[in-house]
């Protein structure tokens, strides 16, 4: 029986999830394969380290000893930083392997690049697991949604941040503490920017917009918000308007434009990320022949993410280059999404007489609001208040909170 | 440009669907194809009712004369029955035509068949809209879950009874009431029974369970219960411990065996199932390296069902027959469901003293308990007290309920 040979870069949780798979799912590559796959080398930081790996395995600090390697068909990338890393994966490219990657900041900078190579190559390029783990949102917008219109990704692509604002909101525990709790998990890094700020989060979303649009909005205009600003003062009022705090990265494609956006936003009981909490991830997809469908799952860890890159082995050993990006690219359609009205919740010190084009619809405390304002009006207001802080509420008029009975024009 | 020859059989809601979406999504057709798709010919019962379809399509009340058309590749049924339809589609395949069903009562009962006959014919079958409609869960099942081994699947899968639920609940209403609403907004048939009690979703699981473990389980030992004997009783009372009533169908494997049920549960909170309402369908998938993922979406409808049929022509016309079926049959594995504990709401008058082998956990009334008991236990029970209804609380020692200050052990 004919053999895929694989190597590994890098061992750390993620790394080690897919050589131990790999090694107790022998047996389903075979039947779904008709060929063996064999890791026949992984480069380490520290070759000293005990690693219970099989000793006919070439362990090596040395990338360059890996290509040397008489036969290799995939190399699984699960390390960290954009280099060496892209160019690890350039001359793997080169040297005619298909490749695996989970490193979405690499990826979102050089996506692209790597696809572009990969096909003068021949090659294919696994990327299931830069976004939501092992949810397999990559291969369901590329293979199953083909002639569905996508319109519209929303997301909550950061386990992390989800983990503190449940804990916030669960436990009413400040954000630090929630924090620190994270860290203690395992689910935040001692330097939690990426996560906390949404750079983590706005990376998947561009690469799930080069899946969905075929292009990526000007990083420059993409609105990023992190999580620091939520207060558990802000997450109480929520919680009195039966609304929660999710963190959400949204892009979308109105009159041939790609909108994104990547911040904090309120969900009522009727969205389905109201519910979704702890490290899980969700994305919910709008598309104009089914409408909308959601899937929901493990964000992270070592082996959901094995999952999604041992899922993308069949994939890259099985199927041709996919040319879906740039089908997407030409076909000449407009996005269609209702316009519907946005809701805030405005927190902050506002004399409303002072704001006829605002429709004030609730008053939580004193100081925070429910309002009925377009985007244009409420930057208006804020230009003269820079101080207030906003968040916008998911939904349309059907809302809950607007139809409740306390819920009166004010 | 070749092109690609397609037959309708039925134009009711999900036929008239599949029709539109064709012409409607001609331009991606051709990019992910490379070929046009052409609707050749519609089968109706009625040859005089005015339909504003093109005038150059075949339409005729006898299959026999589309079958006689000298180029067809694709026969897409909407129809219901599992007669004559499943002779219309043996009879497709060995003319040498792809087919894609929507029938999950014909599927049930010969998709075995089908799909044996199209694999000595080369052709592929798509029925990817038999289950949950719009929700590509079978796709995603034999597609992206290659590796994974599944060892349990959970699902809402019959929309109809899902909204009777819903609005008993959120209104208040008593079954018989909405079931009327169901029918008024035709959600539901004349004669619901396929419907609420549980035969359509049984025959959904039965097709789940071929495709997750190769085969079936004896449709006899199958146990199947309906929605009808949810009283508004049962459900306030769910209320009041935060629980809901969902009408679940389950399929897993242990030990070799597989164990399927369609019945009422009840699930908490933090079960994704709580908050699927109104006519979606939601399926959770259970493997071994992903962990949980889930599912969610429109479960049926003109658009919905027509795109997963959509997304099958994209599929039977790129790929070769695939194999899946067996390598799952012959792969050797056990189920790794961890055994849990087993709790139920039970309704009646129990003399608790009489039962020392279960374990009484809440007094929601005085003729509603919460147990724990092994469902041999409970069994032994009702042998003696036939008239008892019980259902299952989905979850284990974590329940929020067990773990409330009011839930006591009486």
């Amino acid at each position: 029986m004919s053999v895929i040979k694989v190597a590994i870069l890098g061992f750390g949780t993620v790394g080690e999830g897919v050589y131990r798979t790999i090694q107790s799912h022998a047996q389903e590559f075979t039947a779904v394969l008709g060929k063996k796959v064999e890791v026949v080398a992984i480069l380490v930081k520290n070759i000293q380290k005990e690693r219970n790996i099989r000793e006919d395995v070439l362990l090596t600090t040395n990338f360059q000893e890996i290509l040397r390697l008489p036969q290799l068909d995939v190399v699984i990338e699960a390390i960290v930083d954009k280099e060496p890393t892209f160019t690890y994966l350039k001359q793997a490219i080169g040297k005619g392997c298909h490749i695996i990657t989970a490193n979405k900041e690499m990826f979102a900078h050089h996506g692209k690049e790597l696809l572009d190579l990969a096909k003068e190559n021949g090659v294919s390029v696994g990327y299931e697991a830069t976004v939501a783990g092992g949810i397999p949102v990559i291969q369901t917008l590329r293979q199953l949604l083909n002639i569905n219109r996508v319109s519209q990704i929303q997301g909550i692509l950061n386990g992390t941040s989800n983990f503190i604002l449940s804990e916030m909101r669960e436990k009413k525990q400040s954000f630090a503490e929630s924090l620190r709790q994270a860290q203690a998990k395992g689910y935040a890094e001692a330097d939690p920017t990426n996560d906390i700020e949404g750079f983590d989060a706005f990376y998947k979303a561009m690469i799930l917009s080069r899946i969905a649009f075929g292009e990526e909005p000007d990083w420059q205009t993409v609105e990023r918000q992190g999580i620091t600003a939520i207060t558990s003062e802000l997450i109480e009022a929520a919680e009195k308007l039966k609304l929660r705090f999710k963190h959400v990265a949204s892009i979308s494609k109105e009159d041939e434009q790609i909108i994104a956006s990547v911040k904090p936003i309120l969900v009522g009981d009727e969205n389905p990320f109201y519910h979704v909490e702890g490290a899980e991830n969700a994305v919910n997809v709008h598309s104009d022949i089914v409408g909308r469908i959601t899937l929901q799952g493990p964000g992270a860890g070592m082996y959901p993410t094995a999952s999604a890159m041992i899922e993308d082995l069949v994939y890259v050993c099985q199927s041709k280059l996919n040319s879906r990006q740039n089908i997407k690219k030409t076909a000449d359609w407009r996005g269609q999404i209702r316009k519907q009205k946005d809701y805030w919740l405005l927190q902050g010190f506002v004399e409303k007489t002072k704001h006829p084009e605002i429709t004030w619809l609730d008053e939580v405390t004193d100081s925070i609001f429910i309002i009925e304002a377009g985007k244009e009006d409420l930057k208006g207001l804020l230009g003269r208040q820079p101080e207030i802080c906003y968040f916008q509420i998911l939904g349309d008029e059907n809302l809950p909170i607007l139809n409740k009975p306390t819920a009166t024009v004010i």
